[in-house]
């Protein structure tokens, strides 16, 4: 912003050289609120635990800019996210970016300020990263990966294959909100109150979910293949039958709105700040009053159970009373959406 | 290669669907020799020690095979190496793609291959990883991104403020040698001996390096920006004069010859398997001994020495006795060399 020389990213700004470090220096570290210090090849922590939990995502949005984010937010909130829901307590983000030349350095310094403010969101430094550029055209603008790593303490015990019947399963609020933010954006749609996405860090209020003892059996963020990917893995991984009531699923109005519209199945569509969590019947009601004290799960709701039987399938009991089978989707309706 | 349906990538493979599922477990598991297990969000490690390194790094090399290597063992080995030269031992690794639609199946499955093979050499594994496909133009072929975690002693302690008059410094064979492979193909330049690429995972020689009893102060990959950029991030962080005898540092006659036909210094030219080492004078000879038992530092040799006087400054003495400066490179002179 107040950085007149950095009009548009150059090739030379990806080189190793002066030009970088100018780069690193003026927008990169002030923009992620870190001390310039003395960058190394890697950035070197204390762990004061035994067991880590480690995860990477590329992020590839399109746009870069939407209702309710950016991909500096997703890349940060995704990652935290993965590293949560295995019970790791986040403790350090790498940032890899992929730039285009030409790409205007106002839109890196908003990434960079995004990625930050979401980091600070989270309480999770951004240690350690790495800048390319290429050429015009050979990537669409940027392109973020973050790695992370979490502290696993040795009292979380969380399996996708532990799920058994008499479980409960919460979704943490309405689903279809990131997908359909997305795609409003790119087809140009508009709504009364446009869609906004959900993309938040959920490691807060996941660590109170884990604060409840005894009985959380998994968690899962559902990102790409939505809701419907992440009760078929659970499904199939435990040998069990999940059952789904459609109508306790919360859903924005306009969500299902657009959803009609576009011909798509809102458990299929991506969230970017919502957990699947399964977890034992008893403790299932205790979990949602957790969940619910946080923004990000407000909304948070029973919303089925697992049970024996048809092992591998998750069904969806309908409004008017029938069952249809809630499919693994094949593949993305919507490419690009994180 | 044995598997006819994967002719070419299609947006829905990276969907977070079944199709996606379908190319982690017949292509990308078996390619890194991993046991298909429950793939989670993140991959919890046992981490035995109480620092940790932490790096990332993406690739963007054009073209994606060349004389010597690929994408994906530079991917393997960059990560490897930075992680080793701040005296981690490596224990994980992940993996990012983005790929562009249309990319050939047998592309996706060699590279794959090739970070297995890489991984494999290095003693690495690759435990966590993530797939996006964007549309056709919006990518070149492919991107990757590897971070890495490494477990650091307490009694490393490297940094590259601690560099003091009477060091030597040390490169652990030929430079400029990656640079040149990558130009020769792009540029369709050919030698009566292709120039190869000496892309090597350096983490075994390493630690026989930091072996050596006291007296390693640092060391530094010398990757974009080459030896060049190395040294005088080094003069600047330690507040010295680095002094290298031109006629010491070790250059094949091809990268020579390539050199003085692109108008390039091999200096600046990125290297993917060489490590600038500076440690007290007394250990230099010891030190070079160590390294020269690996294929990856035959060639290593004492190039020159750290003095007081003109802090922040490399000087180069030429063979004929006079002294140039060597300055930090401004940009790069070859993209997507990495």
């Amino acid at each position: 912003m107040n950085n007149p020389e950095f009009e548009a990213v150059m090739l030379a700004h990806g080189g190793g050289g002066e030009l970088m470090q100018q780069l690193i220096h003026t927008v990169l570290l002030p923009a992620l609120g870190n001390s310039p210090g003395t960058l190394s090849d890697s950035a070197v922590l204390d762990a004061p635990g035994q067991r880590l939990a480690f995860t990477t995502d590329s992020y590839v949005v399109k746009p870069l800019f939407f209702h309710g984010g950016d991909i500096g937010r997703l890349a940060v909130c995704g990652t935290v996210n993965d590293l949560a829901v295995c019970g790791g307590s986040p403790i350090a983000l790498s940032l890899g970016m992929i730039i285009a030349e030409g790409t205007p350095g106002e839109v890196v310094q908003r990434i960079a300020e995004s990625v930050g403010v979401a980091a600070r969101e989270a309480g999770v430094p951004v240690v350690t990263g790495d800048t390319k550029v290429v050429e015009r055209g050979a990537a669409d603008g940027v392109f973020l990966n973050t790695s992370g790593i979490g502290l696993v303490p040795e009292s979380v015990l969380l399996s996708p294959t532990s799920c058994e019947s008499g479980d409960a399963v919460i979704v943490s609020g309405a689903i279809g909100d990131h997908g359909i933010a997305i795609m409003s954006e790119r087809e140009g749609l508009s709504f009364e109150s446009p869609v906004v996405s959900d993309v938040a860090p959920l490691n807060h209020m996941i660590a109170d979910v884990l604060a409840v003892p005894e009985g959380i059996r998994c968690m899962r963020d559902a990102t790409r293949g939505g809701v419907a990917a992440v009760l078929n893995e659970l499904a199939v991984a435990s040998g069990v039958c999940i059952r789904i009531e459609e109508s306790a699923v919360p859903v924005h109005p306009a969500v299902h709105g657009a959803c009609d519209l576009l011909g798509l199945d809102p458990f299929e569509v991506a969230n970017e700040g919502k957990v699947v969590v399964v977890c034992s019947g008893e403790r299932a009601e205790r979990a949602v009053q957790v969940m619910r004290r946080h923004t990000a799960g407000a909304e948070a709701a029973i919303v089925g159970q697992v049970e024996d039987g048809r092992a591998g399938r998750v069904l969806l009991q309908t409004p008017i009373g029938g069952d249809r089978i809630l499919d693994m989707p094949y593949g993305e309706q919507l490419p690009r959406i994180c």
